[in-house]
């Protein structure tokens, strides 16, 4: 901003560069609208009320003018989009700032990954907040492709390049003071320090809280949240693919603590982003559960903004950014104009900002190694009970099932008339050859296989299938696109697919394009039979070794619960 | 703050220091009232909830239990005290913070000034946040001991001695964008910019705010504060010994906007600190004026720590300083308890704390000097009519009267039958033997004279008399003292008087002291005639060249609204 200039355009010496005549101005400060006009100069608000005067007016017909929309947690992989594309289908719904964790591709790529993502971040019309991946790797019962140490996250700090430390999911060890987290803790001292502590309540609270992590995403009920806002959490109510904790949470919000709430969406796929939407979709469900409209843009907006101490944006004033989101019903807002930095970039759903489109590092495209001579999925029958994931509809936990193996030749196979599936989770990074394999319930899978790269959070390709010849289709057909995602059907053919050539979690072509083709999987693998809302997201924490209750990753089965390996038969 | 011995507490593992049990937590974050048990070790909060143990339990019984109140914005030499002993008439009141500007001692001393404030202000139980004085010297239309540049104000910030810049008055420089001005909030861009408005509104508050400038204790009226809220300013409402708004501002406070408002107390005499109290009063009545107590507390604690980006205090959470303020009554909470980083320092209004001693610095024990010689305050009568200071009860803002001069032996001479008395300013820290000679109404003095070193904002001596020979007693007995008060009765003789060694400002004594004494020079002002509730305060303002309408300096009559000197006679 050049101030002389600015100041000029703020005292109306100067025309500003855009007046937008008869707004209904949110007021996040007050709690008021204001009907008023708006200056904007450069990228930043100028001046609110009467006597302005612009190269540009538009008259806004009362329509209403609320601070550009804030997604407060949110991993941009997820979406399978590189961060111009993500901002492509989020742009237009009015969220204007997301606060990102590039947690997925720094279990792929270390700081090279997070630095990627932070470049290819710039000029967009999105401002991306990057936040230092706290847990990677999650734990040493999985292989990844990359660890980030504090030392790591030091320098990404000390370089300029994130903005505080992400999600610190490690909370058993933030609790226990373990050595390797309390240093990454003490980087970041004095910085943003967000975390997520599923179900940690009382004195376990008391210390992930004293130990210096100030939010929390993973509420999942009132009580809970209660408890953590009055220990002084700012609580993110989270509305993801897989994770859906909004309407439980809503009741939440009262007048009395609503400035320590904020929104955030953390995960989810593009066909969610393009046919649902982001933040918006939250406010306008938050608005249509009784929450006061004011109080729900605040949520999205000043709260947030205020909690992550960007105090350049959240709300329209003097200074800030002119980063704006018009919408004509206060009781369902959709965004028919976004300004992002007071450029025009949306208007009734179009994206109208042209995208830069970054240079992809080679290294970032060769992430995918498959030793084929080593990947063996057949399971020799040495007992009778095994252990089986049972997956649950919508959650990330899984029961530890003990049942009866389903056993044929001296193997045991998948049975899909008892839902029983064969899952294998094949090391990619390296090309280690590692492969775990195990039985997994609650995929609905009658014929086929899929299969992925993505898989939290070690991304190794992880497989569920009904027959060996499938599974080895997938994971090689996953493995020549250089990381993807494929439905294989019963004749052993590649029926839908999507190429995640980068680091093997996301695409290079437009949002639009990809959200098509992951709608072509999803539809391909109902075919199949499966039963889930999306099998791809649910299969991509299968092998999340730090969510309770049975998990595979490349070395083998995990009791998360004892943490620690176990043996498939009991 | 050791983390490992920290986190122990705080899980339970270990015992804490201190049990507060049967506590009535004030909860800023939830907006609610929680009967629990408060863990604290060593200076922080550890836990709250049941299950803790300690080396020492107290049983409050349900006393409340309240954030340590914090001032948004104070000078401490207008207490005369120096920081010790102002800490010792506020944290009994359950003060624990107070965020100050120490500009009086910077126009006297510079940088050195700052620096011995901050030093003085160490290993006290009070937390004291220095915040840079922008505006020394306020104007050059007044000789002042130092000036403090962009330079100097960095190098402060470099050097950690400051937080950031403290009241931006020069309000029109901010607007105009002067290059002086800018240069200082340059430095200070992404540090707290604290502002001083007055009246400022429209498209002239727009600039202000875009300039960078973000928060305000000089509001008048609601619908200035009003305006200034909503375009982003965060409102400190001010209740001084001398510019009361708390009883005009009070209905701003709404549930909706109440999380930008604070409260500060700017300058307060030793007598109305030690009598009135502090932050503490201005809760009173807040509340008894309707605000609800939960919402007023958080204007004393939450709101002002945000603002000030104080994010280790403010609230009654783990990791948090434990600075606690226990209470009995919620309509009228009065300190029965007051804890400063988890020691009890006051317990029923009396302090419990030891406060260090500061060495002083002989540089500023030895700033009072005049030139006999040079000490004029004959006024040839030049003329008929002459320019007289209007001063108005309780108000900084003076009159521009014109008024016929009373003449005897051609000298125009003070008339206290007309309430006309003679003004004096005499430069004191170079001994450049400048006097600047006016006339003022208002202060209703019959006989005698008072003088004092304390006259915002050049601190030179002021002072106002009925009578040249008790003006001239009064003026010579200050620099005796080196620096300080007098009041100089009919027989031309010392009645009341107290030193100010430090810089011409503070006393090095107790408070209790201070304050005993400033109240026999008020009596003793009364004696002779005046009128005003604090005519040492109101007489410090009418030499300050920035608040119109007329003042006088050592350089002579200031016009304020036409910002340049004017002669005495029309």
């Amino acid at each position: 901003m050049s101030y002389p200039d600015h100041l000029g355009a703020a005292r109306g010496d100067i025309p500003s560069d855009l007046l937008l005549k008869n707004a209904r101005l949110i007021n996040v400060f007050s709690g008021e609208i204001e009907s008023t006009d708006i200056a904007v100069h450069a990228d930043r608000i100028a001046g609110i009320g009467p006597g302005y005067f612009a190269r540009e007016t538009i008259d806004l017909a009362n329509a209403f003018v609320a601070p550009g929309l804030i997604d407060g947690h949110v991993h941009i992989e997820s979406s399978l989009c590189l961060p111009a594309q993500f901002a492509a289908a989020i742009i237009p719904r009015g969220v204007t700032t997301a606060v990102t964790d590039p947690h997925e591709i720094a279990n792929v790529a270390g700081a090279a990954g997070v630095r990627f993502m932070v470049d290819a971040s710039r000029g967009l019309p999105l401002r991306i907040i990057t936040m230092a991946p706290s847990c990677v790797p999650a734990t040493n019962m999985a292989t990844t492709g990359a660890s980030l140490g504090a030392d790591d996250l030091q320098k990404l700090l000390n370089d300029g390049v994130v903005h505080g430390l992400a999600e610190v999911m490690n909370f058993p060890g933030v609790i226990a003071h373990d050595a390797s987290v309390a240093a990454k803790l003490d980087a970041f001292r004095g910085k943003v320090i967000d975390g997520h502590a599923p179900g940690v309540r009382g004195k376990a609270l008391n210390a992930y809280v004293a130990a210096g992590v100030g939010s929390d995403h993973e509420c999942v009920t009132v009580d809970e949240a209660r408890e953590k806002l009055a220990r002084g959490v700012f609580i993110l109510i989270r509305e993801a693919t897989n994770a859906k904790n909004l309407d439980a949470l809503l009741p939440l919000i009262t007048p009395a603590n609503s400035r320590r709430i904020g929104f955030c969406t953390d995960d989810r796929n593009p066909s969610d982003l393009l046919r649902q939407g982001s933040i918006d979709q939250m406010l306008r469900r938050a608005i249509a559960a009784g929450v006061d409209p004011v109080d729900a843009i605040r949520c999205c907006t000043l709260n947030t903004a205020e909690w992550f101490r960007l105090h350049d944006r959240g709300a329209i004033a003097p200074g800030r950014f002119a980063d704006l989101f018009v919408f004509r019903d206060l009781k369902s807002p959709v965004a028919e104009r976004v300004y992002s930095g007071g450029q025009l970039v949306a208007q009734d759903g179009k994206l109208l900002a042209a995208l830069p489109s970054p240079a992809l590092p080679k290294a970032l495209t060769n992430t995918c190694h498959v030793v084929r001579e080593h990947l063996k999925l057949e399971v020799p029958a040495k007992g009778k009970r095994i252990r089986v994931i049972g997956s649950i509809p919508d959650q990330l936990i899984t029961e530890h099932r003990i049942l009866d193996a389903t056993i044929q030749n001296d193997r045991v196979v998948a049975d899909p008339a008892r839902d029983l599936l064969k899952i294998a989770v094949v090391e990619r990074h390296r090309g280690t050859g590692k492969v775990g394999v195990g039985f997994i319930q609650g995929f609905g899978l009658k014929r086929g296989a899929i299969a992925g790269t993505f898989g939290h959070d070690h991304h190794n390709i992880i497989c569920i299938g009904c027959l060996d010849a499938p599974m080895y289709a997938a994971i090689l057909n996953v493995e020549k696109m250089g990381g993807g995602l494929v439905v294989i059907d019963a004749m052993d053919e590649a029926v839908a697919r999507l190429a995640l050539p980068v680091a093997g979690l996301m695409s290079d072509r437009p949002v639009a394009e990809i959200a098509s083709a992951y709608e072509r999987l999803l539809a391909a693998a109902r075919e199949l039979g499966s039963t889930l809302h999306d099998p791809f997201i649910a299969m991509s924490f299968m092998g999340l070794e730090v969510i309770p209750s049975l998990k595979l990753t490349d070395q083998g089965l995990v009791d998360v619960d004892a943490f620690r390996h176990v043996d498939l038969f009991v």
